[in-house]
């Protein structure tokens, strides 16, 4: 090979020639030997990144053949890096795909690669829309209203749906409207009478803390008037009227009582409590779309049976209009904490926060300056849409994150220092992550931590809202809360804004605690931080991809997160429903595909099989060799 | 000046000189001898087009002085016939515009100007949209949900909406949405109980007749899967979503008895019935939204109070359920007739449709593949959304839309020849306009005539709906229709597709007679043929326009109308709230407006002071001078 220095575009021509030529060692020879390889299912059915030469060639001997990966198109070379980076659509034998390069001395530094759509099952929009109309005249016509009244009468009834999704929040909207918009029979349930009651019901001042360019759904745009930070009653009339618009079915005011997977048949059994009715749904997929908050985590406060003043979680707080003129503790310092002791002040009480270890915060207009550039006004008027913007957003592997993060939280503590340095005067603990890698990192590990400053600091700073910080507490009074300082804080509301426990919480809650294990904890990319325990991962645990529960399914995050990874949560069912997958990721031809992790290619061993499973814990790690479900793949014995 | 061809550019140029210099001779030298200047209120403060030199140059020598146009800038020159047209922005006084030239030899052969926003009233989106919420903590913080239940409890009891919107479908929709991005305080009352009951009313296979490019609503496009011909229900629930997620303050439920112009204090009084209860709301403007469609015709058949069979109007008739194997006759020969008759087939009916008329029919597939090539997915791939082809549409002045759409009806003829001779052969009465110019203008002129063929026509060429035509009907006896040559037709049902009065009936209906006859009719541009009396008007008649009832506006038409015009007529009714026209175009000097048309310019001669309104017709013609009241601008008399 020659010693020029390739550009983006002339890489991906090797690159390309390499792989149809299923030449594997040209293929890692064009790579650098600090690289990383994102894939959305279009190489490892999975959301994961690869990361070396070894473990690139692991998943490109194993699957090569059976990804067929070809037509590789430079669609645009990014300016002012000019020829380092490019982005390019590709095809595989499952579909079409949507990559990214980026470069260093001409060999490839990070390579993303995520499929888009299924061939022969694209969704219909623009020249493929629907008609609307049968024209040309027919006896026993259905109309438009027929069909929607029959799905409603049938689904779940004499018609099941394929997937079922508990939880009819964003994450469940958006996924149900790509399930819609790919023709899978897909029903939602929501406990709650009315849809978007998931926003109305939260607590009276609350905000969308994330901007509107971050929080647009899927298919259907806010309009460019939508305020910046959308209120909570708003998001929730948004989300009825989207679930509308995209023709969801919804069951309303129906909860979800219990589900048990049947090995037999690849069928759930999912009791649902309708409008007081039991109905019993048999979906071939159940997916969990119940928050990713889990279930609140109530601490345990000896004593708290005889408080006689009012305790509440944070999930379940309102407002404050019954507290004017009375004391208020706050347990907790994140996000919700301060926006209920401000709610609580500005309703005349008089508010304690209780601050149990050192929080993240960052001002709300920082945020909006610095902080997400892809998703701003100035990101529209350059032509980046939402969904641009999730894919240059997702470019970026896990591991290289801190080092970009870093500067920016540098940035940050510069721009605010006067501020940062008031709200420790006020006895605040402070905390930009254990590495100093800011908010984007602390919601990747943790999805807490930290608080979007919209007003409450300057009520610390103030002592308008009192702050007890770096304190334990000890129990409960009759009538207050005492401190392991012996300080007795006289209250007449505690407020546990102390957070929820880990997404699988729902799945012991709703299956068992055995699939609730053998699963594992959600999110946190095992970046061995607090709250985020190692070993390493490079993608959020059980997220939108195959979990070690056969059909089993978490989707959940914030909006962006809603709207993006549900594209890939509906392709992965919608492959499974008409086995659209190569054959080389399964690996018993013919065989119904089960959606173990353990059968999708090189991924599988990530989530390896556990044999003992409480006790022989296995998560991939960087020296991969060393571990002992290594060879489950590739000996190919699923 | 030199001999040389103008470019579009250079002309834009020259003409933008000319104005600042208030240099009318010269401005006029710029243009053909055959010219039109559409101008949409930048210039008039009307919706109007100019014929010839002379015309502009009254409107120029009144107008130029207060108009204050700059800063002309071309955005766009046409590609194909390149240097001919130009797409450009340019100032005035009140606001911001967009215009487009189109030469001929260097000179001007249509000019189209059209105000987009008011100055310092500019709609807020993007960077200017609002931040959803007040960060900083604000003790008593009103919430959105507070705000926008104060406005659901205060709007037309203890605060009074600036304008009142009768009728809650598109057209209401449409501008009421425009009005809230304007902050103009708006109310819609509909007798009907729900938002999007209008479509959902209608009869049962109804689907629209226009594509999906055509129909969306202002500021939230369809999502991009939406069908191409929307089904009624479907587009009664986008309409109810829309006005949720715009924010619409709208009364259902809620009948508009009568209303009553307050000339004193300048103030409409209009009587609602509100769920039984009466309110007396007292707004500065009305706007008639209550369909295109006036009032039901309903013609006078001798005899028909002894019919004992069902007698309905279209726009009652839901579906042909109760009719199988019925004698079924529909009267008329227009859209609703033909879907009406097609639906009392496929409810198995026997079904006779009675042609009195002449009809022009065009099959759906032909207007899509040739008719509307603005609104397509061809226009939306070149970067044509709906607002850019909406301006573009307008650039045409209705004078020159004959000479473009004769080609077009020949070549459909062409196309459908086999089609057209059948339905000939099976007696069909067939037209395409009396001057061969086919449906676009046979609907600006009657807005009624014709069928878009979706399966009908087959029904009636294979004789399954039967046909009489060319024959008038006699009256009715106890239960059959006779014809004017004794056929006595036995029927269990008749229905009238006999269309509708003009727009103005609904101003007879809900103000006064006088008042309607004031106004005259609405629709029409004078073409002097068929349902369209000249002479000349050169745009439709009272549409969004102010009329001869101060305060008074008819807002209708199809979406593409509603979502267009919704905008002049939203910024001529906040230029009123604000007062923010120029002063020429106030006569009075410091009077609070009235509306009246002779008050607004040069157009205002158009819709002229009729001092003896019954006996003194006046309206426009080519041969202006001779206009007794041409006088009334010109002197400066109001």
């Amino acid at each position: 090979m020659s010693t020029e220095v390739l550009t983006a575009v002339g890489w991906l021509s090797r690159f390309e020639s390499a792989l149809s030529d299923t030449d594997v060692g040209s293929a890692l020879s064009l790579f650098a030997a600090d690289c990383y390889w994102r894939d959305f299912l279009a190489f490892t059915w999975n959301i994961t990144t690869l990361e070396g030469r070894t473990e690139f060639a692991t998943m490109l001997n194993a699957r090569l053949s059976g990804v067929q990966p070809r037509e590789f198109r430079v669609v645009e070379t990014s300016t002012g890096v000019a020829a380092n980076e490019a982005w390019f659509t590709f095809g595989t034998a499952a579909g079409r795909g949507t990559g990214h390069v980026r470069l260093k001395d001409g060999l490839c530094w990070t390579l993303f690669t995520a499929l888009r759509a299924l061939d022969g099952y694209e969704e219909k929009s623009g020249h493929s829309r629907e008609r609307g109309t049968d024209h040309g005249t027919v006896k026993g016509r259905a109309t438009w209203l027929d069909r929607r009244k029959a799905d409603h009468r049938e689904l779940g009834y004499s018609r099941q749906p394929y997937c079922l999704v508990v939880g009819g929040g964003q994450g469940g909207l958006a996924l149900a409207a790509r399930l819609k918009r790919l023709n899978v029979p897909a029903l939602v349930i929501d406990r709650l009478p009315r849809t978007g009651d998931t926003w109305r019901n939260r607590y009276r001042s609350l905000c969308l803390h994330d901007p509107v360019w971050y929080d647009h759904m899927p298919y259907l745009p806010f309009p460019d008037h939508w305020p910046i930070y959308t209120p909570k009653d708003k998001m929730g009339d948004w989300l009825e009227s989207y679930a509308s618009i995209m023709e969801l079915d919804i069951w309303n005011d129906s909860a979800c009582r219990r589900a048990k997977w049947n090995q037999q048949d690849k069928k759930w059994q999912v009791e649902v409590s309708r409008q007081g009715e039991t109905v019993v749904l048999q979906p071939s997929h159940l997916v969990l779309a119940t928050g990713m908050a889990g279930v609140p985590n109530l601490p345990a406060i000896p004593g708290a049976e005889k408080f006689r003043g009012t305790q509440n979680h944070s999930s379940r707080y309102r407002d404050g209009a019954d507290f004017s003129g009375k004391r208020c503790i706050v347990i907790g310092s994140n996000n919700s904490a301060h926006d209920i002791a401000a709610d609580l002040w500005e309703y005349d009480a008089d508010v304690t926060m209780i601050q149990r270890s050192p929080t993240l915060v960052i001002k709300s207009e920082t945020l909006e300056k610095f902080g997400r550039p892809l998703y701003s006004e100035a990101a529209v008027e350059a032509g980046i849409d939402a969904d641009r913007a999730d894919l240059m957003a997702a470019s970026t592997p896990y591991r290289l994150m801190p080092q970009f993060a870093r500067p920016f939280v540098e940035r940050i503590k510069k721009e605010d220092a006067e501020f940062y340095e008031r709200l420790r005067a006020a006895g605040f603990m402070l905390t930009f992550g254990e590495d100093e890698t800011g908010i984007g990192l602390m919601y990747a590990r943790r999805g807490s931590g930290y608080y979007i400053d919209v007003g409450a600091s300057d009520l610390i700073i103030n002592n308008r809202v009192k702050l007890r910080s770096g304190v334990e507490i000890s129990h409960f009074t009759e009538d207050a809360l005492v401190l392991a300082d012996g300080t007795a804080l006289p209250a007449d509301l505690v407020v546990y804004a102390t957070g929820f426990g880990s997404m699988n919480g729902w799945a012991a809650e709703l299956i068992s605690q055995e699939v609730a294990d053998k699963v594992g904890p959600c999110w946190g990319i095992g970046s061995n931080t607090a709250k985020d325990p190692g070993p390493w991962r490079g993608e959020l645990r059980n997220m939108w991809k195959p979990t070690a529960q056969e059909a089993l399914w978490f989707q959940g995050g914030n909006l962006q997160q809603a709207r993006h990874f549900s594209l890939y949560l509906a392709l992965q069912i919608k492959a499974r429903w008409k086995d659209c997958r190569p054959r080389s990721t399964r690996l018993k031809p013919g065989a119904r595909d089960t959606d173990r992790p353990g059968r999708w290619g090189l991924y599988g061993i990530r989530a390896c099989r556990r044999r003992r499973p409480r006790r022989r814990r296995c998560y991939p790690c960087s020296s991969m060799a060393s571990c002992s479900t290594f060879t489950i793949f590739r000996l190919g014995r699923y």
